[in-house]
């Protein structure tokens, strides 16, 4: 499984370039003018020396030139009217409009993060912050590729099935290397948890050759790490220059535009015009509501929800997939239900809550939107569109993908575990260790199941019949 | 953990060659008259021919020799009588009668598994007979160890010491080659559960080299598998023939001697005279019930009960041990206190009961007996002696004891593995195989932890305060 797939939804994207034409496209970047992309390829070149001058000035522009209205909110300053597409998203607003406005949101958080990796990624000092510039534009794009295929037959198909392939690809390229070190965080600490005597005063990274003080591994175990160690840094340095050249390509140039181009309108298709949001996006969102409880459906729930089933490590020595696939497509299915939901609470939102919905739509600010409205009384849409949006279940399934990220985490530890231990010439006891982390990660595979099959019964249980 | 512990008991049975002197065992030997032992080795020499005209024959002398009510009690002869010591087992009776019984019931059901161990064990075709007989002998023989440990004061303590050492010495020697051959079983089985492709039409063992039809292996895990073969085969071979040896010592006719002394009148000690079952055996059954308890609480059962703790595998590259001593040392408590439980049900058991005492007090017939008195109306003992004995937590332990066996088989599984990884010169795909099948025998381990956790915190917790 690799990082490609990441932006949220199963690969349905088209190249449009083999398509017939591209009206929206081109009409929207005609009309947001060229700057747009001259601030997004501003924001996106490496700033070595002076990196906090830099984000004051040509940030600031940056954002001005696109109409980004992130710093005006961010200062308490009303956003209504800072951009087109926030304005009419409440009660019986056009399914247009909502969708634009949730685009727009996270478009707009896009470049800023895109920003803020610019300024910092040449710098080593500024590495955490460019490591959460990545995990925050991963998070936008996540979700405009997410609701663009949920919401798809409300937007010009091609252009938007183009834009998620290359928010997939953008996403993926910037986000590997750190995929990597997460790996290798990850499974040196399982070797350390593996191979530690218990003696030393506390975890000590195997990463200096695994002869670190306070935990001295046996040679297998230190073998083991510092071979891991060797192979995902070395797939590491080149998924940091992967990314680099992908920064400076056309390609990253032009979805940099198309997403400039998001955050000043979105290409709406013509023909929902002046169809309500409460009348076309509910049956959109239970339809991706109801591709997951299919998915899930197929799911050897019940045995996951035994604990100790020894499904996850079954076969592991003869090939490498044990059913991971299935689940792996339920995570992505899970988190498209979980963006669609997030833009039923923005159709739900009045004008008051517009300057929240500025801020990133963390689950637990929707939650706390929706329970704002609920005291304020039932001034929102209709009994439907409420049981469409459920947000409380929302609170609840964002444990339940993360069980299944880290469902993914361990699957490809435990893959990279065997691929090391294909390498040739080892020593037995160096295959004999990773042998012992490949069985681990698998376990935290099948505990991750575990988990997931106990949060979800646990809400389909409390929604009854829902379902 | 070796199988020498296997017995019942901690060991703390002192060889009583070194105490001054043991009156009771030649006094009850002199008693018994030396026909005993001469029977016994009748019993115990290997009839490779005629096995079933022999058992037949010889079998029935030597258990009328030994005035063994064994065969009787099975034709449904009223049992009362056929041996001094089975009488006056009910209400009210004395507390070495009690015990006496019940040790000669076990002393019965002991030798009888030795002659049919020694009618089967020549030959190929019995073997299911010899297995099940050893099964069997050492069954008894942990019950009477489990009885002479906890009910010590009745007894001369320095033979009953020395008798459990001798017993623990017996039992461990002809049980070690089928052990042997289980960890085979288990590891092979493991090994196809983790690297057969499921593309074969079912099981097949690894025992042809690892090509068996239905299942082919990948090379390391069939490598592995031949390895574990070869190393564990090698093992029985040996347990086997040190099997063969201990059965033509003069130790192993000290033994069936001495035991034969028990089934003929257990060597009490003379300061319970005239003492009632009621006063003596619930407080030491009690005290054995304390131990257990006290044991358990100091398991990690918290942590145990949650499913996935990755404790069991943790440190398993360091060393062998993974706090695994503390759970065996609680299998072996928790069995005293079941088998110390029943000798209390053989004190409540009244004249009818008789007839039932003599098979094999399985915790489904102590069960069975105590429900049919309850039916009956309470003419049992008194408030006290019916709070120690309890017969359905008994049954309830049933399953924890088995817990605790398979936690102890996966643990010498998994060493098993780890110390097969350790031959030089092996390929490091068969080190990896290994090392993914220690890992997985570990995770046996701890699903058995949790098991246990479960049962006993079910336990506890119907019982309330009891504890």
């Amino acid at each position: 499984m690799g990082q490609q797939g990441d932006t949220g939804a199963p690969a349905t994207g088209e190249r449009v370039g083999a398509r017939p034409g591209r009206p929206p496209l081109r009409a929207a970047r005609d009309a947001a003018g060229g700057r747009a992309g001259v601030a997004a390829r501003a924001a996106a070149r490496p700033t070595p020396d002076g990196a906090a001058g830099a984000a004051g000035v040509g940030g600031a522009a940056g954002a001005r030139a696109i109409t980004v209205p992130g710093p005006a909110a961010a200062t308490g300053a009303p956003a209504a009217g800072a951009a087109p597409t926030t304005a009419g998203t409440g009660p019986g607003a056009a399914a247009g409009d909502v969708l634009g406005a949730y685009l727009h949101t996270e478009a707009t958080g896009f470049l800023r993060s895109l920003r803020v990796h610019g300024e910092s990624a040449g710098s080593p000092e500024a590495a955490a912050e460019a490591t959460a510039a990545v995990l925050q534009l991963r998070r936008s794009a996540r979700r405009m590729s997410g609701a663009l295929h949920t919401y798809r037959p409300l937007v010009d198909t091609g252009w938007a099935d183009h834009l998620r392939t290359e928010l997939s690809w953008l996403s993926g390229t910037l986000a590997r290397e750190y995929a990597y070190a997460a790996r290798l965080d990850r499974l040196l600490a399982a070797l350390h948890r593996l191979a530690s005597d218990g003696s030393g005063p506390g975890f000590a990274p195997a990463g200096k050759g695994g002869t670190a003080a306070g935990g001295a591994l046996p040679v297998g175990a230190a073998r083991a790490g510092a071979l891991l160690e060797r192979q995902l840094t070395l797939a590491r340095t080149r998924a940091h220059s992967a990314a680099l050249q992908a920064l400076g390509s056309s390609r990253f140039h032009a979805v940099a535009d198309a997403v400039a181009v998001l955050a000043s309108e979105a290409p709406i298709a013509p023909d929902t015009d002046g169809r309500t949001a409460e009348e076309v996006l509910p049956p959109l969102a239970e339809a991706a509501r109801r591709r997951l409880n299919d998915a899930v459906d197929m799911l050897p729930l019940a045995r996951a929800e035994h604990p100790y089933n020894a499904e996850a490590l079954s076969r592991s020595l003869a090939a490498e997939v044990q059913g991971d696939t299935s689940w792996h497509q339920v995570r992505l299915l899970l988190r498209l239900h979980r963006y669609a939901q997030e833009v039923l609470l923005r159709m739900d939102a009045d004008e008051g809550d517009a300057a929240d919905a500025e801020q990133p739509p963390a689950p637990d600010a929707a939650g706390t939107a929706r329970t704002r409205r609920g005291a304020g009384g039932p001034h929102g849409p209709d009994g439907h569109a409420r049981a469409a949006v459920d947000p409380y279940a929302d609170q609840r399934l964002a444990p339940a993908s993360r069980a299944l990220d880290r469902h993914r985490d361990a699957a490809e530890a435990a893959s990279a575990a065997a691929s090391a231990a294909r390498t040739p010439r080892i020593a037995p006891a160096t295959a004999y260790a990773l042998g012992v982390l490949h069985a681990d990660q698998r376990h935290e595979v099948e505990a991750a199941r575990f988990a997931f099959g106990r949060l979800w019964t646990a809400r389909t249980g409390e929604r009854g019949g829902t379902r």
